[in-house]
């Protein structure tokens, strides 16, 4: 049960940001800037490092948020992103996401926890200073994310089967307003 | 050394956020939103929960700037501000406060650790849902904030002595586009 009085139809992050929608407009601004932003990290890339440090932040609710929209742009490809929460060294990634993957690990538990040979290693394999920038910011944030999600005990469905339906429309749309409405999305099959 | 290539003349998250001024633009306005408003908790209070959180995490730079910040707003009592950081079951402020810098404290460890008995004692000391609310989303944002700056390894100054006039520049005005200039403030008592 919530820690405070907010609006039991909206699961998680959304029911915390219809309860201060002040807040949740940068908060959603940041989201979209860090992970609908495709350059030399891909939008994929992007959410798999918010998924697995939601995975280490053991946060339900955004390792399956996240989780189900990386499967989005891996054209449904489950078992690779499973694999990237639980042991992303082994997983069939590039050498560069890995060794992004290592920093953003390394920002969960803290961000003296970076070390300089960590960046070496991704600037060898390719990383920018921009791709450092955004894996330490999306770690960051998420390490945010996460703590306001679990902080106030919102409400987390543990009915697998809600989470892709949501991570389409973020998928096609981005963060924005729309993620606070309480309406389900209606797939593209199914007539309004 | 930071990890990446930021200008050296600016210190902690200001460099990060001229690096990247589109992701500083929603995390300057997040920090206003939390910080610079003041309801049933003062933007002291507020500023006291950032900076016991920036300790617990150990950010130098995060709580030099923002226990600077919060001396401002109390009439320049250091002491206070350090016990706060340190100790701050024996420091001389309201148990409303006190109740809310433990729910900080557990949610700066993991969502998870906030219990419902700290929340329940919040509130029965007079805290109401958005004190809750804020406090949780305080301690998490500046879990980001101290993340960014030391997982990035921005330049810190040890030099005490310049946090104050930056501090004083911020009680002011706020945290805006001005943090990111590299020009420092001019005392009212200096002729420009």
């Amino acid at each position: 049960m919530p820690h405070i009085n907010v609006d039991e139809n909206l699961p998680g992050i959304r029911s915390l940001m219809a309860f201060s929608p002040e807040t949740a407009t940068p908060m959603g601004e940041l989201a979209n800037l860090l992970l609908r932003t495709s350059d030399t990290l891909s939008m994929a890339d992007r959410e798999l490092i918010a998924t697995h440090v939601s995975y280490l932040n053991d946060c339900f609710y955004c390792q399956q948020s996240h989780g189900a929209i990386a499967v989005c742009y891996l054209g449904g490809n489950t078992e690779l992103v499973e694999q990237v929460k639980k042991d992303y060294a082994h997983a069939e990634i590039s050498d560069k996401l890995k060794a992004l993957l290592a920093i953003a690990a390394s920002v969960q538990k803290g961000g003296k926890f970076v070390t300089n040979e960590q960046v070496e290693t991704a600037k060898s394999l390719g990383a920018t200073d921009k791709d450092i920038h955004d894996t330490v910011l999306i770690a960051a944030a998420f390490c945010m994310f996460n703590r306001y999600v679990d902080g106030l005990a919102s409400n987390t469905p543990t009915d697998l089967s809600s989470y892709p339906l949501r991570a389409q429309q973020i998928a096609e749309k981005g963060y924005g307003n729309h993620i606070f409405s309480n309406k389900q999305p209606v797939p593209d099959n199914q007539e309004v």
